[in-house]
């Protein structure tokens, strides 16, 4: 295994560590939980949004918690769900009388955790909502899911409720608002390499020198099929022909197109890709009107990237021009 | 070869093609040339910062360009200098009446040809003015360079210039400031794989599975040591040591902390890596006033990371603050 980690088992804890001394002014840490929140959070003027799923996602999503954007995050492992007594500890801590939205990709592990913290929070008096998040249309059912994955079309979940919620929406507004991103958004990736966990030492999957994972989950699931290689244009034609046909996404729409890279892939790559996606959506009648080209949700160390497209309405796109401010800042 | 490609030759030229397609309101673009400008500028109210390198290097420096930053980016190919033309064409281009100021990592073939054409613009008539940029602590002289090599300390000239300019500061005035950021930022970077150039089609350098260049430079150059792999925090420690006692950097500084990404290496990596740096520098004395996490100046898909440590000013604080818009985006 060839990365940059000292013990394995504590991959995440010293990862947290470095982001909250990063950020120091704005987000505060609470060890025993993974739990990373919002210095000046929660607040009863506003619905908390909150998030937890495997690590190894990153930025998604420790490194979306900021104002307009998470208000908290409480990531579990490498590659798994946050304990249920992490997901509580998150509720509880962003109680506001709004009330909490809680965010989750569809994984059983996730959902079920999240379900049950719900349940006891409810108990204990705590206002709670809940928005799933599937946008990845490779394949119906999958390794760790009955459904469809949560993939990087998360990204626009959090961005427009996390906006909305900054404007004083009501929790029954924002699990609507959550809920109608969900239905607009589609994704699919693919790997030209696997990932190694650094608790398991070896790569989750093995794949040829020639092959690429059309499809392929962000934890390694198998996706549609096992490919040649292909030149990058071919490869994007898949992927946005699978994406554009599933909503379907229609001559007129105005969108937004996201180019994902799954963590090994480099930026140069990403515009090349996003070149050839830009101009299908032109050759298909679609608006781009806002574009994201980089890491949103990765797959550790994975070479490979994702397309995913969002049809927007004039909500959706004030909502995504809407001020955030996160840890990941570039320039 | 595995990556995203369709003719290697065309990589370059599809990249940026990609890039002022994601950015058609802001940015223009030369094909010619490979020249990616602000759309709003040359103006005779500003001094015209640019700067040209090998491609590869991404988002160093064509996603740079932008209000606040670079006006403009001429690249060459994937790890060679741009030809002079292109070097002459950007700056007859970003032409203002206050001078054209180009910034040049210390590589000879960068240096060479971003003189020739030097030479020709002032020979008709235009103001240029030049920053050479040599961070790199690792060695002396290099397979490329007489002297140090620049790497992502690079990053801080063009932020510092970049709002400088914006400001109305003069050519010379420039020139001053970016000489005085160049003096006080050192850089160390290590790899803990190559990296594979398109048109090459096969990795720069040759590593083995437990092995790290120490001290690599960012084509991929020797650095200091081939060492076996070590724990991340003892990796950091030997590029600390190094950055530290360069300069020298003293108890009481304030300082600008980047963890750079070199392509290939995940956020969740860098953020580790973060949290050993910053304790260094508080047992070192040095109060971390600004930190930076994650690509700035990569190796195609190498992975790796480096070091840099930059010593504040009061001016520097304040123009490494100033509001800066570029290409790349992340929320």
């Amino acid at each position: 295994m060839k990365k940059f980690v000292n013990d394995p088992d504590h991959f995440v804890a010293e990862m947290l560590e470095g982001l909250v001394l990063a950020n120091a002014d704005t987000l505060k840490y609470v060890p025993e939980y993974n739990l990373v929140y919002r210095a000046d959070m929660p607040s009863d003027e506003k619905v908390s949004i909150v998030q937890g799923s495997g690590s190894g996602h990153e930025p998604a999503h420790v490194m979306a918690v900021g104002r307009g954007m998470l208000d908290a995050a409480a990531p579990g492992g490498v590659f798994s769900a946050p304990p249920v007594e992490y997901c509580l500890e998150c509720l509880k801590r962003m109680n506001s009388a709004k009330g909490v939205l809680y965010l989750v990709n569809n994984y059983q592990g996730d959902r079920m955790n999240w379900d049950m913290a719900r349940e006891i929070a409810e108990a204990e008096g705590i206002k709670v909502g809940v928005v799933v998040i599937d946008d990845d249309v490779a394949v119906q059912d999958s390794t760790h899911t009955v459904g469809r994955r949560g993939v990087a079309g998360n990204f626009f979940v959090i961005k427009a409720v996390g906006a909305a919620a900054e404007r004083g929406a009501s929790l029954e507004e924002l699990v609507a608002l959550g809920d109608r991103v969900n239905k607009a958004v589609r994704s699919m990736g693919v790997a030209l390499s696997s990932c190694t966990p650094p608790a398991k030492g070896t790569p989750i999957f093995d794949i040829g020198g020639d092959e690429i994972e059309m499809g392929v989950g962000i934890h390694g699931e198998p996706g549609r099929s096992r490919e040649k290689i292909a030149a990058a244009d071919a490869i994007v034609e898949t992927l946005f022909q699978a994406v554009h046909t599933d909503l379907p996404f229609n001559g007129g729409d105005r969108v937004a197109l996201m180019i994902n890279g799954l963590g090994g892939t480099p930026v140069s790559e990403l515009y090349l890709l996003y070149r050839k996606a830009a101009q299908l959506c032109k050759d298909n009648g679609l608006e781009v009107v806002k574009n994201y080209v980089g890491e949103y949700c990765t797959s550790l160390e994975m070479a490979g990237a994702s397309l995913t497209l969002l049809k927007l309405d004039s909500e959706l796109e004030t909502l995504l021009d809407a001020p955030a401010q996160v840890p990941i800042r570039v320039f």
